[in-house]
């Protein structure tokens, strides 16, 4: 039994690099056949885009914008240039954010992720995410079926008729949410019902803390856990070595900081930023809204992709002070404005009855001048004033906020 | 526009015929791999097999027995050769039944019934039925799939999200049952939503009558019928003629008595026997408990397969008399015992406060010795005792029931 799905898995970083780099001219010449990415995307020449830095001037995409883009030009908001009967399924998400699957294998490039969880063709899946409106069910499906497994779609209820299924099929593996999982097999308990088939589990939607895998673990299910969205399909996965999330292949990661398009220095966390090479359906810098980290180096396990820390928090800390709404773009425009200086943070607090704003900012060279200029710059960007507190460099911690509510 | 699905449609019905019983043979021989088929088919040679005389002398399987079965030997009762992880998808309806779905394309033969009912490659399409637990919505996603439609996999239930993606993606087909589409037309009226883009269905899975027909007619949905079952996918469609519904290639179906393998004459009611000509899951003489007949000659629209009346009642007429049961087979074997009589039919009533059982026998020579004779078959046989009506030949309704309960 090999180890890795393919040997994509395992290339040179150098070479993944290269050959994503090299592709992603022809993916940016099919975005621009969208009249959306076409208007976005104005003047710049696809052939010149082949590397990260070029990629980084493109103007990013946040997907907090789809449901007003989609609401003005149903459904994809002019960012898809096929025809809708020429893609597979068409869904929705809340917001609502409208969702097309392409016709290809493998449409949420899932099937590695299940295979990095032990899943391998010929098992017997338990899919429990739901097929009806919105894509998860669909996700881990085609997924699995792109693997050559066959899939039970069971969807999320019916624990008693699930229970019927799993006894006559006994499937190896489980997809699903971790707190369904842990439903099933309570219920399991429960009813005296025998699943103990299941030895696997691919896990996605919601969080999985420790406590949870140990449970889950100590009841003979070895779960994996995979980071997606409705728009990407699976972005990162869990591998055995069980550090961290390595980054899925055909999908270029950045790390950006809230509220910009600019890349964070190695380990910084920031904003995940994706380019998908999806020749049907690509997406270009589409920023998800949720934080992480790189970790350095790469896995024990040999993949040899990005890693990332996981889920870290949602990257829009958007709020509203004094009645006011206060973005990240906002501070990200004070520090545009002062190059000079470090990490920002707005840390909003509330004194007495009202509502304090203090700006931190990180330099090395403090002074009354630079605080005063500041101040004038935040009421500027925000319209509210508020105090402002020169830190040392580094003195202000690594998770990737900018605006801080401690009310 | 082609008229037509392909060739195989309006080929001469003597052709087609040819064909697949060309084809039985090496189907049969599939199905022997599978142990329970092993075993009921022993000593048959499949060579031989190649004409519907033929055919009619392999016993019959009743989907009624199936739960049983699939029970003894789970889960498929031994009929099915592959392992589990060489199908697409796995299922249960109730019973338990357990359906596997073969993994090539359009595995449930649909994309022929949509398109007879006016849906072409690149339409978007609205399918309501369930995806999860049984083969429903996958029955209609697969098929419209396989025509080259996109679907929109809504499932049944939340018409607020349903009128969302409706207006978005605008579809101009639907496939649910016929309460459904009512349902969501009305709810579109109260909730002034607007569903016009809907121009035609294909309906399936609950009565469909006529009053329902014209209104939903009336408002601007041309809805067709499709039959079918979680065993066998789509058995039979109406077509533009609207005469009775097309029986679908790729499949023989024979009427027999119900209770017997034995086929009724051409016009007479029966119960409707499949055999599919699926090389992974290949059904023989499988007696799906419905009842119908055929139609005299071929479709105004072309095609030039069986057709038949639509769905007709239940086969299955077993009933409880003075407490004890009394099956069709039962009166099957009277049939055998007694091979000059024509039809028969029991006729259950309540006399006073007894059930009363009378046998009507059609015999173009009636005489006391017959009736006596005919009274203790029937005590024989049943264990209870009743009378004894003969009748004139062709004097019996001609509508499949050989119990008539009329208690």
């Amino acid at each position: 039994m090999t180890d890795h799905y393919d040997a994509l898995e395992t290339r040179e970083p150098a070479q993944r690099e290269a050959e994503l780099f090299s592709r992603l001219p022809d993916v940016l010449r099919k975005a621009l056949a969208a009249p959306a990415y076409a208007e976005r995307l104005k003047g710049i020449d696809p052939a010149a885009v082949t590397d990260r830095t070029a990629l980084a001037r493109l103007p990013v995409l946040r997907k907090s914008e789809l449901p007003a883009l989609h609401k003005a030009a149903p459904p994809f908001g002019g960012f898809v240039a096929g025809s809708l009967g020429s893609f597979g399924r068409l869904f929705t998400s809340p917001g609502p954010i409208f969702e097309p699957e392409p016709v290809h294998t493998d449409p949420w490039r899932g099937a590695r992720a299940l295979f990095a969880a032990g899943f391998r063709p010929g098992d017997v899946v338990l899919n429990t995410f739901s097929y009806h409106l919105t894509p998860g069910g669909f996700i881990f499906d085609a997924s699995a079926r792109a693997l050559g497994c066959a899939v039970i779609p069971a969807g999320p209820g019916n624990a008693e008729q699930q229970f019927e299924l799993i006894e006559a099929y006994r499937p190896v593996g489980y997809s699903g949410t971790p707190d369904f999982l842990k439903i099933l097999l309570d219920a399991a308990v429960s009813a005296g019902r025998d699943v103990s088939s299941i030895k696997r589990a691919l896990v996605s939607g919601a969080a999985f803390p420790k406590s949870l895998q140990d449970e889950v673990k100590s009841r003979g299910v070895d779960a994996y856990q995979a980071f997606g969205t409705a728009d990407l399909g699976l972005i990162a996965f869990e591998t055995p070595a069980r550090e961290g999330m390595v980054v899925n292949e055909d999908l270029i990661m950045e790390i950006v900081r809230p509220g910009t398009g600019d890349p964070v220095a190695p380990g910084d966390v920031g904003e995940i930023v994706v380019t998908s090479l999806d020749q049907q359906h690509p997406w270009i810098r589409l920023a998800i809204g949720d934080l992480t980290a790189t970790l350095p180096g790469t896995s024990p396990c040999g993949r040899t992709n990005m890693r990332i820390k996981g889920w870290m928090g949602r990257a829009d800390q958007t709020t509203k002070v004094k009645g006011m709404f206060v973005r990240p773009e906002q501070i990200a425009e004070i520090g545009k404005r002062h190059p000079e200086l470090g990490r920002l943070r707005l840390v909003v607090t509330r004194s007495g009855e009202s509502d304090l704003m203090t700006l931190k900012a990180e330099t090395a060279s403090p002074g009354e001048t630079l605080q005063r200029e500041l101040a004038a710059t935040l009421r500027a960007v925000t319209k509210l004033g508020g105090n402002v507190e020169l830190v040392d460099a580094g003195a202000l911690p690594n998770d990737g906020k900018v605006i801080a509510d401690e009310r």
